[in-house]
């Protein structure tokens, strides 16, 4: 009995292992790994190649209108063909309720546009405004209970949740199993930063890094860890981008808080010194929490070696450089008026590709953990994100010797513009399968709009990588009588 | 020439020496310590006794309305009396805005009821809820610079201002140098909490302590921490209950953060069990944030020792316990229904005497420190709470061997209760003088309501006490550029 | 072509991976995972079975005089059939040097002896306690280079080292790429305390947990790690004990320091509570460090699965409950005259088996990274601890549903009697492979002496499991000049 | 009845309070402290004026042999008229044991030199080196018990003890009642890394810095503090340098252990950078452990403020800078042959004077309280460090104004140079009685040997300065039993 698909001679490599060996696929799933397999319909030849598994990007808005009302750039179709070019064959965007919706409309819209645009598989978090529309805990537990295991807040923007709802939605989240995502800053203090920075007439793109001062997020991170801790409920801390941040979150973590936290390439490999270019240039670059400094760059990289840290996702927020998304209030915007976000699907992966394995940073293996394997462990995808028997063939094929230069429009997204545009990167994903079809082939693109499936996640792994004893939490103290 | 009054033959205590040495009196100051002094025209035999400099009570509520809008019982003339048959000639209590008030108004009210009414020295908070009436950032500049040097803000109840504004409010206290005091808790918690309770049914007495969790107050004390950091404005926290919240203000104080700290008689010498008795008794000893345990105490004591605490107030907050108070809503009445708050201004230093030079605690210096040095240093009140030459007479002989059981009506406030009925003390304060005059002795009262004065506060000492030196602050680390 | 071994339809479980898949085996290595694998020569049906690598077990004495000058009972031969028994299929045991010896004499010396005995693969620290030797860093560093990566000191017993020959070991290791193993507990403390106690007549095996103070452990843990951070040399640190030495731990490596660690057993699931057994019969359990109480093993269990420890070894030291062994000094003995020690090879993984898969803690995953996959990659074994096409075919078949309660004599090791016995165990290791070679068989031992082979350690993994990265070590501060 | 001296019109200063009074002495002590003081024998104008107790230096080498086996400068007769013109009226010396002294013979032989020469008052910490002869435990019981109430160890040089004697001293000085002050800095870090510069050929003053690395200092105190803890024995660490070991005493301070620590001027105001001048010029400067850098400077000037460390001394350790001092291995010297120490007992207060009064650093109260107030309470000197009515009438008149510049060779010991030369301070102690008798008056000193007295220390204050509530202190843990 033979193989679909049998790729030779390259060296793969999971979370913890490289080895030398050859891959069968079939019936979409690997099924063999090993020294000598026997023939597949198609073989292909990866000797001094890596295989790696397809990237998760469990943080990308798709579809989505920002903080600001404005629409962002892609539609499924262009935000998951940019992704698949980069090496992600799955990702988790946001049904987004706007106040007033109930939730089930929601998902059923952003279901149907995934189902008809997708061409890597997908899954949602529901992100959450409004709690006070009729049917919003019956909504929540049923959709919850169908695989959608996730939920994503807010602690600032317009569509900010104050403390009350925020411990009522994780109530929620802990009675039917679902992880809460949070993006935490400190809505009050970036408020009056911002105020202040306004009437000193402090108003370009580089002023809006100080508009959100590191204590915001350290402040609103601190206080997430603690409801946390409150009422034992799993939370997903987003787009760690401060030194202390980190920090709050590891100190949780010792405490045995069930806390996870991300970072983004953004923070890893840029500073803040990004937005300072002439005219409204630097806002191709802004973003929130903006980008910080070295020493944070420093601090974010010791918390994903340690474990602080659990992931990199995108955050891909993609807005054309135009009167269409970053420049609709003109050519003499104040920042404030500036949509924040910046297109990250596609360069995801081999900016880290580049820092981590061809510059001899944390590794091949940490890679693969940080992009792929803890996504899909911390999120819940029962098939995706390893190499082994029995697993999603979802498969990438680095060449690590290629090197190339990115160029101010050179992505497969909808943004227009390329932030990393003459940044050099080592290491290339030439060849990309999802679930043993082959997506990219070099510089060509074969997928089709609808190709991606839906990811159901019947529950949440209960304790993926190194989460703490559940009996070190303190739970419920004041409800214990 | 000779002095007005000296007192000899006593053992003056200071908050960093003792000696045996006769005081002489002059023009309502202290004009002489030593040993063979000249004649006074009145001439007292303290043999036996300790001389202690009068209280000062930095933290009291009179004629002021609570959070749920019940006035409390006291009035300027049954409050001073109190405090000063308790041995305490000084008070900082508040003038309280309600929204839509100017503050000129506000305050020239208070001035003007304790101008009649007060028997003891008297200084002023200004307690602000509403930053959007006309004309609010003028007045309080001027208040400030007439010598209000003291500001007052909620984070919760009906009263609480957010973030913004609280930056706001920090912000103009910079400005012209006035201290911002806080009760810190995070409202939200207790609001979630509160609602939870009652959901289940829980509703007596001692269910009012698991609604303000103590994460409530870490994580409150912690972000107003944070915020004095943001800003470099000096901050006191009010009634530290916890012993978390002790240790984020050390932490803070060791990052170079000007932040002080008080607790009360209430948190060192009860805990929460108080709350237990039967029926709605318990109520007598509702405040806020609660009473909690006898960890909590222990940790309490050691950061008062260490000086993380830097003093100990009352926090008297009067109401009857009938159905002008307390019992407002009736026989039946659930927690969230019964005025926060117990009598104290009386019993403060009787307690902490007992506690701390009686039966051997922090000893004799420490408890001048607490309740008279400290509150002046931290308050700015220039003559008051020490025993030497150029300093108000403000003078209190204390028999350490006077034994007494408190009763159930024996205060000389209007509250009606005494919520330490039982408890028993070692230590009287047998006669008390202000600016050299009589005031009590032994069990008369010789005071005449107005006899107390305003105390101008021209200036905030700058570094009072072991606060840290100004470079290490991190100051507008946003604002900078 | 077809292969030595296929065991069919068991369930892999590697580090961070379970899959059901066929194994195939060709010349002693893993050759294919997968489906639909070819024939075998032998076939193994493993329904309903675990499918782990085989355990390492890197500290244990074999062979070897404890510090009172005691031989232990173990041969090698005795040792390994133990270890085989218990799934175990490497170890890493001491080439000890006596005072005045040659290092490469000892070496050879061991050399020889596990090469006559070995029945599972082996490899050798070099215990040093005499840098005084002549030739002694010329033949360290020859030894090193040769594959014996890793060395072994004391801080205590008569066969401690100062901190001078410390440092200089340690530069030495630096020098040739050797991972330093510490038994670091604080020499004058103990001693002290001992002395303390037999003045006081406290002399039973109980008193021996008395004689090692928490504080002996912690004190020389933290300055081990400071060492460690001096030098920027990789350490690690033997049988932490107490909950604070792990804490040091942690906080070394936060602050970037190569630090790793290890647990064992005995502390994992005893309390010192042990050794009050009647007479002398509590000597069977003394080791140093003691057995600690409940609070420890929580901490111990808490920094295995946040990764502040990174293995679990036996301390395997055997020695007879006899006047052979434990009881030369006589039947009155005082407990400073009882060897230090107990059996373990062939426990070690049945114990955590039986905690962590069967009892449901930290899980099957991480019970083979800790026995199996961590102690390959941190003491640099190329082909071991993990089942992947490539590595070396040391398989066990874990029956999960065997149960098992340990008796007085059942270890095939020399020391007489197990520490266990009356302990119930659920999971069984019921055939293991030595590179492909069937070693255990259900009760029968198939092994011959000499079967086991040296594993040669080319190189120490740079950055094995979640090191930190090097530019965060402070290296050489006084040196820098 | 009148005074013998009357001081009127000056600015009495105490550690917490400044008041413009007149100040009467009869019989040695202060009589009267006040406004309109009777007549004295002698009257003294102090207008513009600040009166402050007389320092007490607690820490300073007197007639004494350096670790090296090299005799100091001074005697007690220049050493204390070197005191008394930089306004010091109390110190602590050494009665330093040699290997094979017998306690007492020490005892009296120091104290027959001071009573012969010392020209201020004094006392003696017994410096202990040799616990093995004859008598000690007694020798030391009965010692302490006569009011040589401090015992001075070292654990680092040809003196030093190790941890098993430290404990045993701890021991013997918990049961009678002594402090222990130690110089911890951990010996074999010291002689590695000296060994490693002298290797590589670095032998200059400069590298003598680097001899004592910071983590010789931060270990030694660590550990210290722990044996403080264990044994629950008050423990003063000596001459802290670094901001680590001032953070490791606070942290000890936190968990209740009873142990203060002290620094010196040359480390608040010097750094090593001076060590770097031309040829051997850099040994003036040497001493243990050395100057460090200014981050360490400005968390030593907070860590006073906090009051993590409590009190400032002179460490005076006097060598002429000749071949018969430091120069003694001639003008090719190497730094570990050049003796460590420089003089300090004129300079220490000037030069803290202007940094802390004059340049408006901590102020002149917590000037007080570190020079003299704190060093009375913490070696339990009852009668002085303090401007009150029955204390010791040591005082100094100080002038604020008065500027100078110190020169080559302007101090009054015999080291026959000074360290601060061309340093310029703005402050002088014009003034200086000693128990009511003029001592030094402008520039002329009005002392005679043997005008010194012993001072008798009965009893160590229980809890001097803020020491931890002794319940936190953990006690003895394992020897409980």
């Amino acid at each position: 009995m033979s193989y679909d698909l049998v790729i030779r001679g390259g060296r793969i490599v999971t979370s913890t292992d490289e080895m030398q060996a050859d891959l069968a696929v079939r019936d979409g799933r690997i099924a063999d790994i090993g020294d000598d397999i026997a023939a597949g319909e198609v073989e292909v030849d990866a000797s001094g190649k890596l295989l790696m598994p397809g990237g998760i990007d469990p943080h990308c808005h798709i579809e989505q209108m920002s903080g600001m009302g404005l629409m962002n750039a892609d539609t499924f179709e262009t935000a998951t063909r940019s992704a698949a070019m980069g090496g992600t064959t799955s990702v988790i965007s946001f049904a987004a309720q706007h106040r007033g919706q109930p939730l089930r409309a929601v998902v059923d819209d952003y279901l149907s546009r995934a189902r008809r645009g997708a061409m890597v598989d997908y899954a949602l978090h529901l992100m959450l405004t409004d709690p006070s529309v009729p049917g919003f805990a019956d909504d929540l537990a049923a959709l919850v209970a169908e695989g959608h295991r996730s939920i994503k807040i807010f602690t600032t923007y317009n569509i900010a949740l104050g403390d009350f709802d925020i411990l009522q939605i994780m109530e929620l989240a802990r009675a039917c199993g679902a992880l809460v995502c949070v993006h935490a800053e400190n809505d009050g203090l970036i408020r009056w930063t911002k105020r202040a920075l306004l009437d000193a007439g402090l108003t370009r793109p580089e002023h809006h890094a100080l508009s959100h001062p590191r204590l915001a997020e350290i402040d609103a991170v601190s206080r997430i860890c603690r409801f946390a801790e409150y009422l034992d409920q799993p939370v997903m801390l987003f787009h760690i981008s401060t030194r202390e941040a980190a920090l709050e979150v590891r100190a949780a973590r010792t405490r045995g808080v069930p806390v996870w936290a991300e970072t983004c390439p953004h923070y890893l490999l840029m500073t803040a010194e990004i937005l300072q270019r002439d005219g409204l240039d630097g806002a191709k670059w802004m973003c929130s929490p903006p980008q910080r400094n070295a020493d944070d760059q420093r601090a974010l990289w010791r918390a994903l070696d340690r474990g602080d840290l659990q992931l990199v996702s995108s955050d891909h927020a993609p807005y054309r450089f135009d009167e269409t998304g970053k420049l609709s209030a003109g050519p003499d915007a104040r920042f404030d008026q500036i949509a924040n976000g910046l297109p990250g699907l596609q360069t995801r992966l081999p900016l880290l590709f580049d820092a981590m394995v061809s510059r001899g940073g944390l590794g091949a293996r940490k890679f693969v953990e940080l992009t792929a394997t803890a996504p899909a462990q911390v999120y819940g995808l029962p098939r995706k994100g390893h190499l082994a028997p029995g697993m999603d063939a979802d498969i990438v094929l680095w060449d690590p010797d290629r090197k190339l230069t990115y160029g101010e429009d050179d992505l497969h997204d909808n943004a227009g513009y390329n932030p990393w545009a003459g940044h050099t990167v080592t290491g290339w994903p030439q060849a990309v399968w999802l679930r043993g079809e082959l997506l990219v082939d070099g510089e060509d693109f074969r997928g089709s709009p609808g190709q991606g499936q839906w990811i159901d996640r019947p529950d949440l792994a209960t304790r993926p990588l190194g989460v703490p004893a559940p009996e070190a939490a303190a739970v419920y103290e004041s409800r214990s009588c």
